[in-house]
């Protein structure tokens, strides 16, 4: 069996700990591992690293392969698939199984989201091997959750004929229901969560996008023909731009007749917002969960996440609040959901609080921006032992650098030197430099920018250990 | 008649916008003048500069004294009395009352708390007059305020004997009553707000001492006759450390025989805690007050105070958030008076984030803390034109300067130097240097201090225009 890893995730729900470059598959919540992470690790032993595909955008692919090189898993690079741009499920899914078809005609595919919480792993594997069987009989799997409460923001399934071993065939999928439906889903026992999780064979998910989405068959026909050759990444480009944005559960699941569903009693959470993270967090005696520095004088069924900051949090009921660097959330539990048009509210305000952290994680270390002033800006530059920055030169600023601890190795212009702690060096304008950090602890920087325009944008690079030349 | 301002706030109530060392007073509230900026400013044409004392603690004499010369009133120098330690309001108006009596023995002081919201100042011009007139006849006038609610954070004052024009005996002070107590009081009309403002003969008020508080009042006197002399500050010293913290409400005004009240028509304010902040500030249709880069999704009745950072409010009703570059807030309005309780508990948990701001005033300017880590700290420091910093020494730390606008004249053991834009220089460790603003426009530098104690203490100043010396 191979796995196809949904990690395109745009990183709304979650703000602000998620940001659009930092989407909540790259969290973690409550874990040493990130989400992805732990999808990864949670297929051990029954997929192999070289059968595992992970589907995400470009912009997300430095951050994807450092998290996977920290696991070590042997995740192949050349199964990470890039998508030309977000169109929801059925083509990532799509792009997957042609992946999948060409390394072997009767590959069965598990479809799994990246962000999704799951427990109780040896239950999770052993759904997964009965789902690959009946996958095997030609069937379209998808995992179904017994419904806890009447939750109104999943899709539900009506459970069919049975198929044995607690798999049914699907009656049929149901979208949200309002809350008196869902309670009368949740009493008749006739109803389970979609949860998103899937299991087919490669060949069938194509045969029914052929029969349900033609016009996407056909695209996908076209970029399968280019697979592997000079042309495949043109072709994708070219064809998922007319490619309509549609889920896998609306163009294929509710229409095909051989879809069936397994009962997956395994612990779940989907962490669709803010208001799910009591799921990984212990809460304490009053319901409170708290993260940081956090003083709370009689708050209730509260969650207050402070990442760096003091927060004082007086008198809440069923609230949240979430603190970041730049931004601080706060939030009526039951309006979770909203935290999406926050984000939305961002984009349309031209605030850019939703891109990225203060801190910008790099596979050579991270830099956080201190200040921002007219004509300067103010890092602190993080680099691993071992690392090195690329080799490049700005066009419009110049920098100030001061070790404040380890020992950095400084290339400027056609000189190598050591700068030491409490040493400082400067870049001028239009210099080819590099920073790298020789030493067995990480270096750390101040770096100092003055110059008439600052954005990263102005960086010619000359050569780099992450092939971003 | 003299004026005696209470400016001795210990910036707990509107934590974290006020701090320790940032208390109430010193802060703008939707105006452009601090409150204590304002409350000597309301006091022109009627009290002369020269005769306004302003009481409070030696650790708010820099900033205070900074404010001050910015509305240049003239306020003396002199007339600013420092007590050793906060003692509640009796002593600091005894303390007051003796140098006002030195100065001449008729006077007629006005206390006034320094942190007050007063509108309509014509019509509290001429209320201080007519108090001016009872308080020569020998009567402790308090003013007293319409009540518009029925408060219980407030004393009542019950009206006794009319004494014509708005004034009335004092028939009984009675303490913060519940809610069914205090509805009782408003519908009465025979209650009015105790403001916290009196006006009464220095001369009066120390006999009232001698015969309600006569353990204060033989303080008092052994100061008094210190008054003036070398011995002043170690006698002050000396007596405030015995005396007891009592209030004059509690101390004087409830048990004198001579208490009037006259009726305070103006706009005022206590500005007790953040729920009045909608007393300075307004309100958008759905009653919300917002400053700063707010996005505020279905809030009702809720005050979002964002310093610098972006504050994202959902759902939130009767709700108070207040966000600054170190703690944020979030409070139900109805518990805005346990604020305080939040100090506390900085306090015992050793959080310091209720002495000082990020950004420190100083009377050459400013500096903010931009980020402390093993070994080092970054401050960018801001000098005005023309200003200097002391001449200083460090033992512990060594200094590198950017600057990043504006040109510093820097001296350095006995050189002096300039650097410029997009420059640096550096300090040693116990080298004597100084940096000075010679220019016209601010001066910034960034400073990147090395060292194994970066604390402020660790200074050795030779030279200062401050005379911090």
């Amino acid at each position: 069996m191979k796995a196809l890893i949904m990690a395109g995730g745009q990183g709304t729900r979650f703000w602000p700990l998620s940001r659009e470059l930092y989407p909540k598959q790259l969290l973690k919540l409550g874990d040493k591992h990130t989400l992805l992470q732990q999808t990864v690790l949670r297929l051990d032993p029954l997929i192999k690293p070289r059968d595992i595909y992970i589907i995400t955008s470009g912009k997300l692919l430095v951050d994807i392969k450092s998290q996977l090189s920290e696991v070590d898993k042997g995740v192949l690079s050349g199964n990470i698939i890039l998508e030309p741009g977000p169109r929801n499920t059925a083509p990532a899914v799509g792009l997957g199984a042609l992946y999948m078809k060409k390394a072997d005609p009767d590959s069965v595919m598990a479809v799994l989201p990246s962000d999704h919480l799951i427990k109780e792993n040896k239950k999770f594997l052993a759904t997964l091997k009965k789902a690959e069987a009946l996958a095997r009989k030609g069937y379209l799997v998808v995992f179904g959750i017994k419904p806890a409460r009447p939750e109104t923001g999943y899709g539900y399934i009506r459970l069919g004929k049975p198929l044995g071993g607690g798999s049914y065939k699907v009656d049929s999928f149901v979208e949200k229901p309002d809350v008196k439906t869902a309670e009368g889903y949740v009493s008749s026992g006739e109803y389970l969560w979609n949860s998103g999780m899937f299991v087919w064979k490669a060949g069938t998910i194509l045969d029914e996008m052929k029969e349900h989405m033609p016009g996407l068959h056909r695209s996908l026909m076209k970029i399968g023909r280019a697979l592997g050759t000079g042309k495949e990444s043109a072709r994708l480009e070219e064809e998922f731009g007319a490619i309509k944005p549609q889920s896998i559960d609306y163009g294929v699941m509710e229409k095909s007749k051989n879809a069936a569903v397994i009962i997956a009693d395994f612990p779940w959470s989907d962490l669709g917002s803010w208001d799910s993270i009591q799921d990984v967090m212990p809460a304490d005696s009053e319901g409170n969960v708290t993260v940081g520095k956090v003083v709370n004088l009689g708050c209730k069924d509260t969650t207050v996440y402070a990442d760096n900051r003091l927060v004082a949090a007086v008198g809440l009921t069923d609230m949240i609040v979430v603190d970041t660097p730049d931004a601080t959330l706060v939030c009526r539990k039951d309006m979770a959901q909203k935290v999406k048009d926050v984000v939305g509210a961002l984009k349309d305000r031209g605030f850019d609080e939703y891109i990225t952290h203060k801190t910008v994680q790099r596979p050579w270390g991270a830099y956080t921006v201190l200040q921002t002033g007219p004509m300067y800006k103010i890092k602190r530059i993080e680099v691993k032992p071992g690392a090195k920055l690329s080799c490049q030169m700005h066009h419009h600023r110049s920098e100030h650098w001061i070790v404040v601890a380890g020992t950095a190795t400084v290339t400027r212009g056609d000189d190598v030197f050591p700068v030491h702690v409490n040493e400082s060096t400067y870049i001028p304008m239009s210099t080819r430099h590099r920073l790298e950090n020789p030493g067995k602890v990480p270096l750390q920087i101040i770096e100092v920018q003055n110059g008439e325009y600052l954005e990263e944008d102005d960086i010619t690079r000359f050569d780099d250990d992450y092939e971003r030349v």
